[in-house]
């Protein structure tokens, strides 16, 4: 789908299709039948139906899942917020792209193809602080790439994040669109401490009182957010309109989200949470978001590793629900 | 190793060898070298270092990991402590072998082998309530078909149970190993509710009172235990003796060690808990064993379900640690 236009944004997140009751009740229906304690097999169970359902399948796969990677850069990195020069974005992605990077080796070892989309990096967005991030046709162009990355018969979408400074926007996002202050919401992020927190604190409130009147999901991507965010904002909203299920990496990700879940919280309604980073706000961020997560691993890298790890239990549970035998066929007494 | 009498297994659990502390050094200055930021990684760095330590390689692998299904009947299973007839273990193990039940899944999709170890399951164990669950020499059966049963050239250890009505001895093993009495450590197993679970608890109670003056590891497993628990307990004290890491699954796998944890804690010193179960007792038992799980997903099935989805975690904190590229290699600034 495109979305090339605020009214083409705005349509895509007022219409969002629901899951294939049907074929969620008959993957329902063979869970029971499966040799093992009904209920069991716990959250492996869930993930199997709530697959079945967006897949329209009752015996979903991972045949061709997808990290996307979107990279991005900020002007409010310039206020001292990261502990990384801006340089690294554009030479993570090289990394990316030469197979180096955390990544590459968790996609592979979780069956994942990888897609890196590096967004105008010589081109930081605007200084938050005092400035929108992105003009209209630069947060469209962004929202637009990141629908356009979404390959046709993906049946697991993994979108990341790579973008020195991107905590500050994301942590604007999250209290723009469920309120708190900038101290409820910004964490260490990479690594900062001490002055550079606390810089990374100001320029938040900063962003919040600069932009206060930005109220719809696409103002506020396109004045707190960057490209990298927008692309995995259209990526999320294009996968829902495909049918196509998720997997949410970190903080980054759900940021993303976040002004469109304010607006329409079944937004996520295609979407598991991979894990729970080790920034604090994303533990809130979840719960506003009404997700568990599947993993607690104390991850803060982002470009998707959180959630290539946590594609391992999708998997898991795709192929427990395909692959056992049923009481009959096995011959096994029932309860 | 052979655990062919008391003295064996006594002594086998009195000298506990170590991980190898160089090795795990190697491995730790290589993660300060990978392309992200330190920490970033979280417990995949820790699941790294634990096993270069105990495989005594800096880039541990898996290249031969293997899932050890040990299964046994239970004379107490005749006072209705399960929710299933005793019939279903032979069934179960039919079912593994056909390649039917969760685990065979589960393990294939963590590239694990497995190994199915059945223990005279028309010889079901004691009723506890009233008499040892094994004879001296029964319970060194078992404890030696376990250490039998860990391959040679193994590279991950992951031992599962099967065996109607062994939630019941389990929870009487951590009673008797770390305190407290039958509602502390009683639940619902595959599903026993109100009267059902009311027999267990008693029969937990009475089998606790029948066998309080078992004090020590070997005594506490033959009276209190069953074949497959004794099993477990022989297969990962023989794994510790070749230096072969463990992922222990739920209650059933922690509760064969409590004895042995109880008298000598450091016996958890090359396992990782894969997962903590819905089962209650289980929080509780890793609490005391200080095992914090990788997994937390409700699942309650045994047969190594859980372990061997978190051997997927481990699987991808190796391939990280093994593929990644350092700051050099990728040409990435450091923070």
């Amino acid at each position: 789908m495109r979305l090339d236009s605020v009214a083409a944004f705005d349509a895509a997140l007022a219409e969002l299709p629901a899951p294939d009751a049907a074929m969620r009740a008959a993957a329902a229906a063979r869970q029971a039948q499966l040799t093992k304690p009904a209920g069991s097999l716990g959250r492996l169970e869930e993930i199997a139906l709530f697959m079945a359902g967006w897949q329209r399948d009752a015996r979903p796969r991972i045949d061709d899942g997808q990290v996307v990677i979107f990279a991005g850069n900020h002007g409010v990195a310039a206020r001292g917020v990261s502990a990384f020069p801006p340089a690294v974005t554009a030479q993570m992605v090289a990394n990316f792209t030469a197979g180096g990077a955390a990544i590459n080796a968790l996609a592979a070892a979780a069956g994942l193809s990888l897609t890196v989309v590096p967004l105008a990096l010589d081109q930081p967005t605007g200084d938050i602080t005092r400035e929108p991030a992105m003009s209209e046709a630069e947060c469209l162009d962004a929202l637009d790439a990141g629908a356009a990355a979404v390959r046709r018969g993906t049946d697991l979408l993994v979108p990341g994040d790579m973008g020195i400074g991107n905590t500050t926007p994301a942590a604007a996002l999250c209290a723009a669109s469920f309120g708190g202050t900038a101290v409820d919401w910004v964490g260490p992020g990479t690594g900062v401490h001490g002055a550079a927190l606390a810089a990374k604190i100001a320029a938040v409130d900063a962003a919040l009182a600069c932009h206060a009147d930005a109220t719809t999901p696409f103002e506020r991507l396109r004045r707190l957010g960057g490209r990298e965010i927008a692309a995995i904002a259209g990526a999320i909203l294009a996968a829902r309109h495909a049918r196509i299920p998720v997997l949410l990496d970190g903080f980054i990700v759900g940021a993303a989200l976040a002004p469109l879940a304010a607006a329409r919280p079944r937004i996520v309604d295609h979407c598991l949470a991979g894990h729970v980073s080790a920034e604090p706000g994303h533990t809130r961020l979840l719960d506003r978001l009404g997700l568990a997560p599947l993993l607690r691993l104390d991850m803060r890298l982002g470009e998707a590793s959180g959630a290539a790890v946590a594609a391992g239990i999708v998997r898991a549970a795709l192929t427990a629900h395909d692959q056992m035998a049923t009481f009959d066929q096995a011959g096994v007494a029932e309860a």
